[in-house]
């Protein structure tokens, strides 16, 4: 125990030690609470297990605003146990996806840069506890992150209660690699003073009125591991055609070998892509992207990226064990701010990032989906692909061409959901080819992005929906009566085909 | 001709005066120009009507890049000479919108704020001639605008040459009111310094190269009023409803009387709410915006507004009498700047905005669509919307929920194109009432909408839609095969009803 109070460094908070039964008993019924953690990473873990506990025998709602997604089961068993009213702003568990396309659970989804501004302006349910994970507290009430920032140096700074749980299960040398900055409210703000990716512009903790803290929970247990898939012939493919595209620019003039900083979304497709780059002639790469996952790591370790920036980072198991048991290697080389930071419109014009993020499915017009199957079901949220892909200098979004060995084709004559309009995407990649769509008007898009990026099973349907569309005119021909009809038949067939 | 010839103070170019038909002829095949000319105002008039007369006797085509939409006929006669290939960011004539949905040339909509980015990138045609509107020429070579900046700097420092149109008959007295700053090149960048709307951090004139200028033309022709109808029963009743929430804002503290930077979208509606502050209790208002329009000067007039910055200035016949004669009044009240900084994502959210634009419908979940009319066919395109309503603290849009004397509903149950996604879209407000959609789910959205927004010709319809939608789940329930049902109905049988 001693060891542990150690982490406590502002002394008069070290008999608020609690048990997380105790934290839990605390909330209640349609309060909100702000939880830690962000892609699975440094998320509060005891004291929402011992809520789901709670939840056995009694009957109560609460509603989670996080970062983005939690691990730990967290969300799979909120869902499970029926306790969530409201939540916010992006989750990924499959049994949380259910009971909110069940509509049993109210999900917004949302920028991941916005949920600051909705607290800050009270426009949203205040945060009644924050429920953050912890290296440690300070002398002079800083509370250290974990493995991931988010949101919570904004729970802790707006909750009227704070709950830290220390976990001595993370490794303390994260402690000096986070930067907590504050913008301040709309309308009282200066310049955001960073112009480099390894600029320090805050402080290395989350500041909090020591008052407020009512308790403080240890804890001993892993982030989850990734649950990224290796990559496949396809996504090496797509990496190439990426890889193309980047070398195109590179003869342009447009850009050097050492790009500009890049920001890769979650998931396979995208960590495949930065795979991609460790047998590429690109270097002195910088990362200023919401998280780092296995691939990031990979590049610094070959030498490749000389600095990465992010809100988190998610690693598989192996990758994690090599990382953080070796975390003095890469502390320098990293910096983790809050989501409002690492996803913010300012900074990513200004730095102009080269934005890599993954498509649900994108039409002939370069429209993507990004969260919707089939146009109603949820899939995980928007995430942060919106606060990149509008700001960036090259809006990238990379998908295989088919899903489902065929059945379903991940181009379509119109998505049957936007989140990411035709002004905001640049580049379309598939392992068929890819699309640069810059300047283009809509005719001229969909001819590309048929040819380039549609699957050869899909490839003549798709061109007799827009020669017969075209046919009609418009800036952006289409027949409405059969936008939709490849998901129709998907519905009633099972295939697009 | 000898008090002309003293706006050229840079002598060394006293000697390039040309006639518009010189200009003209210069100007080859295949070529790019960069007009100046933002919502009609400051357009470049002589060099281009020159180049259509040209176009009776030669066969040519050139891309045309704007601020936003011209003036003084120049869209429809270049459409109806035929001689425009591409066309980019923004058009508003008829003419040209045919010319367009026929497929005869091609459009480019994007953004306002994104043409300067593609200029810097060299992502799009590099411009051959910048054919710019002036005042005048300084000794030290700034090129000083007249009522209008958009990407007429930006154009003057990217092109290969530059034509300058000295109008006489704009008011000298704009000299002075223009602030431009080039925010440089991704990657390369400083914070823009600009924490309130009048904050000056420029030049008062578009730097030149002198060498560059190939020709000045004089020219003595007022800008073309705009086109902006009256405020009738509904958009006062629009304007009412704003305001309503307005008050509701200041009454939960999120706001005070003074507001936030306002700004409003070209076009009737939004000229409308705004001249609806006149008789409200709000005060010492401030505006940042891309386009002054008649209600604005009416609110400074009535000591209501005490700033105005802008990238243009559009003015109904009369009132730009009125205003353009007695500028002297109003010219310490004013700043005009580069459209580039007058809808930056950085500035915008910095200070907060409260952003009204045009729907020209939106859907049951708060997608808006702007441009097209039932999805294929162009209006005028995004303009500056975007921008905005991603970064605005209030993204408000508004629209008078019938069209075509009740045969059109302007709220729909899917939008036939979307450029405003259910992210960011914050507030809907039609004649009916309006919905605050922050916070909300997708289903708490549809229910809040189909009550304060559809008018009562559509309600029951809409019910029925969701309520079957609603029976088959999922986060943001649909029917694909219904979801554009009205919008065929319409194309059949002339009526959504």
């Amino acid at each position: 125990m001693e060891k542990t109070m150690e982490r406590i460094k502002a002394i008069q908070l070290q008999d608020r030690v609690i048990e997380a039964e105790t934290a839990a008993s605390w909330i209640q019924d349609g309060m909100t609470l702000g939880l830690s953690g962000f892609t699975r990473a440094g998320d509060a873990k005891a004291v929402p297990l011992a809520l789901v506990k709670r939840a056995e025998t009694e009957s109560f709602k609460v509603n989670v605003f996080t970062g983005a997604s939690l691990g730990s089961d967290i969300d799979k068993l909120f869902a499970e146990a029926g306790i969530v009213g409201k939540r916010l702003p992006f989750q990924a568990d499959p049994a949380m996806r259910k009971k909110i396309n069940e509509g049993k659970m109210l999900f917004v989804d949302d920028h991941l840069s916005q949920t600051a501004e909705w607290i800050k302006a009270d426009v949203i349910s205040p945060i009644d506890f924050a429920i953050v994970e912890a290296l440690g507290i300070t002398e002079d009430g800083l509370i250290i992150p974990t493995t991931s920032v988010g949101n919570s140096a904004l729970f802790v700074q707006y909750a009227k209660h704070v709950i830290v749980e220390i976990n001595t299960a993370q490794p303390e040398l994260f402690e000096g690699i986070h930067d907590i900055y504050d913008t301040g409210k709309q309308g009282e703000r200066v310049p955001i003073p960073l112009t480099h990716v390894d600029d320090r512009i805050g402080v290395p903790g989350m500041p909090v009125d020591l008052e407020k803290v009512r308790g403080i929970v240890f804890t001993h247990q892993a982030d989850s591991p990734s649950t990224i898939d290796p990559a496949d012939e396809e996504t090496d493919r797509i990496a190439d055609h990426l890889l193309e595209f980047l070398r195109s620019e590179v003869r342009a003039g447009r850009l050097t070998n050492k790009l500009a900083p890049l920001q890769s979304g979650i998931g396979t497709v995208a960590n495949s892509v930065l795979h991609g780059m460790l047998d590429s002639e690109f270097d002195g790469l910088e990362v200023y992207s919401e998280v780092l996952q296995d691939a990031v790591f990979e590049l610094i370790d070959a030498g490749k990226v000389r600095f990465a920036s992010a809100s988190s980072i998610t690693l598989s198991e192996g990758k994690m064990k090599q990382v953080f048991g070796n975390f003095g290697r890469y502390r320098d080389k990293l910096i983790l701010r809050p989501q409002e930071i690492s996803n913010h419109p300012e900074i990513i014009r200004r730095l102009g990032l080269i934005s890599i993020n993954t498509a649900l499915e994108f039409d002939i017009y370069g429209n993507v989906n990004s969260t919707h199957v089939s146009g109603t079901k949820m899939m995980n949220g928007i995430g942060g692909s919106g606060d990149f892909a509008r700001n960036a200098r090259l809006s990238i979004f990379v998908t295989k061409s088919i899903a489902k060995g065929g059945r379903i084709s991940s181009v379509v004559p119109f998505v049957t959901h936007v989140d990411h309009t035709e002004h905001d995407v640049d580049i379309v990649v598939t392992e068929q080819g890819y699309a640069d769509l810059r300047g283009l008007a809509p005719r001229e898009r969909a001819t590309l992005i048929i040819e380039q990026c549609v699957h050869p099973m899909y490839k003549e349907k798709m061109r007799a929906y827009y020669a017969e569309a075209l046919a009609r005119g418009g800036q952006t021909p289409h027949m409405l009566e059969k936008a939709f009809s490849w998901h129709a038949k998907l519905a009633q067939t099972g295939t697009m085909l």
